[in-house]
């Protein structure tokens, strides 16, 4: 996988006067089952996550209020986001590096995980992350 | 069901001077697997949603900013609940009708669902919902 596979999706937006609404189906707008859902939230302004790694979990991340940027990075390569849109969702797919930053005070993050929490599956050291994905790129070329 | 059944749940919150961060996995903190996944967002202060019953489908709604009250009646008597905590969330069972309003400005109401989205799941007629639950209870009581 790529930074060129992560993307934004363009979720159903039910326009009211009384509010929107956007809705998420597992397997319909997002390619994966949603095993898991998390939220960042009570975020002061200019906040940052600390950076991670995953080796399967794909993920869909909405800005649910607010705003923050999302780094991608492949271990070849960097991309930046900024969500500021609930009815715009940022697709993550498996073996990806991700950082969150640049909050706006009191902005929500929604996170739609593929998997239930597993340790093993996270990459908290950036080299270890590069030297997983190249590992996985290189015996692909094989 | 009576709304006996509808419950808060206290949510796991992860502390962090960066934002706090809760989850939810389904069969885990809820009792059914999440297949959607929909929010309300741009509410207006003060904004009502039209009320709606279900057959089967079961809910958890959480307050992802701001508040809002939650009125839940199974036929037979009604309840409300205020949702105000990120961390706290409303558990609906099925057969049950409900009601979302007095929004605070900009809140941000988060549902997930137990099922796909089936229109023929849905009472937007109290009245018939009200006959739908009647009828089911004499069954059982027969």
């Amino acid at each position: 996988m790529s930074i060129d596979n992560c993307r934004i999706i363009d979720l159903p937006k039910i326009a009211d006067q009384r509010g929107n609404l956007s809705v998420i189906e597992g397997g319909n707008q997002i390619p994966f089952d949603i095993k898991r859902v998390y939220y960042l939230y009570d975020v002061p302004g200019g906040s940052a996550r600390a950076g991670h790694g995953h080796k399967e979990l794909q993920q869909l991340i909405v800005a649910m209020s607010g705003s923050f940027d999302v780094i991608v990075d492949d271990g070849n390569g960097r991309k930046k986001f900024q969500l500021n849109r609930s009815y715009f969702g940022l697709y993550i797919p498996k073996g990806m590096w991700r950082e969150v930053e640049n909050f706006s005070s009191g902005g929500v993050c929604l996170v739609l995980a593929s998997t239930e929490y597993d340790p093993l599956d996270y990459f908290h050291d950036y080299d270890e992350f590069k030297k997983f994905v190249n590992v996985k790129n290189n015996s692909l070329q094989q």
